[in-house]
């Protein structure tokens, strides 16, 4: 296969990689101005289509974001910390919020796309919830957005005989959500278990989690259990690995 | 920039991401031999450099694992399952085993690539210890290999003035390592937070820990704070992606 591994790189690649240092440097930080076409082509001696392309890459990576009739911008995108233990805390869920509202308390949160169905439990849901492949399941698929940017794709599985016809069959759960409609069913969550792995994306989670080149994806499994440890939830989530840092805290 | 994406893919493609589904579906699994080029030549018509072309690709990315005079296998890697609170628990190190002696007991587990220096805090090692920051730190650098594979690069920093002239600041801790010994000089670790990101790696990652093109890096970074909440280790830890399972158990 032919490879370009010894050429040296593009000038606007240069520039781009400059520009890049910059950021990672602190030099240039989160919501700055960064130097347009004009004060490019001036510092570097550059036509003004090398300057574009140069600006072109790291808008295209989400690391600059264009506005029109001001310039570029760093992208001023706070990572969520999202605080395992905390987020699932039975006060929260028991008062009425909602889990992911633990997440970002000052910020705009939303969970579009809910899908709700009844599906054969596949083989890792089965295991998970302690049925027989196959038994039907009911699953709520949605996807969550902040500030208007999405962030995570999550399946949740529930055992059908549990929670058909109840809220958490609907669209709108109520206050506090699945788990305190649980609680409600005398299946409280008492025990949770996170699974996290890390990949890159398939095209369609690109496209639904609007993913730049080079963005891997974080996947959350999580399962809730009762103070029985009888299992009442799958959740799969999968997280926009550049929005998200994730926290635990445990004891030694 | 020219691209090829409207033009359909080689044939050596196509064979292997047929062989891929296999392997992705099941059919072929952990161990497994795979068809080899004269079993590809034969069922897709190709020729013999075809045929080798589309093993290579799997090959390159890890997923094949040619063995000379027998022949192609699916690689049998079974990713580390790495529970949280588990391996940091006090009766672990207690007792004098390592801690990652908790996430394979019955596989070759080993640490090579010692090195251990005195540092100025970076800013965000000093906010973690608390020390203002340049203050001279210890600096612990290791690798981690399992079955002969690099699986794990990580960089423990330690307050200087607690640890200057113990067992800590040599390459060979004793049993127990590093938190037994903080233990001895009571400053045993009580408590545990880890963060975790996600992205792909250096070019210099990517060679030390011998990464296949698409594969991303976990950033593990444990703090470890006393039964008095004071900091006594930060550990940054960059994970091959692939090869692990993050577990977090915790209550509601």
């Amino acid at each position: 296969m032919p490879t370009s591994d010894n050429e040296s790189p593009p000038v606007y690649r240069e520039i781009a990689e400059e520009l890049r240092a910059a950021i990672a440097s602190g030099r240039l930080s989160d919501g700055d101005r960064v130097p347009g076409e004009n004060d490019l082509m001036k510092r570097y001696g550059v036509a003004r289509a090398t300057a574009r392309q140069a600006l072109s890459v790291l808008i295209n990576e989400g690391i600059l974001v264009p506005i029109r009739g001001s310039g570029v911008y760093v992208r001023a995108f706070r990572p969520l910390r999202r605080h395992g233990p905390r987020r699932l805390s039975r006060e929260l869920w028991g008062s009425g919020r909602a889990i992911w509202q633990a997440d970002a308390a000052d910020r705009s949160f939303e969970i579009d796309d809910v899908r709700i169905d009844e599906v054969p439990a596949e083989a890792h849901v089965a295991r998970a919830l302690a049925v027989a492949e196959g038994t039907m399941v009911l699953r709520r698929r949605r996807r969550y957005r902040l500030d208007d940017r999405p962030l995570q794709l999550a399946s949740s599985y529930l055992p059908l005989d549990l929670v058909r016809g109840t809220a958490i069959a609907r669209v709108d759960t109520g206050p506090g959500g699945i788990y305190a409609r649980l609680a409600e069913l005398g299946r409280a969550p008492a025990h949770f278990t996170e699974e996290i792995r890390v990949r890159m994306p398939t095209p369609a989670e690109a496209k639904a989690l609007r993913l730049t080149a080079g963005t891997p994806v974080l996947d959350v499994l999580r399962t809730a259990l009762t103070s029985e440890h009888t299992a009442v939830e799958l959740n799969e989530m999968t997280l926009d690995g550049s929005a998200y840092v994730l926290q635990y805290d445990f004891e030694a």
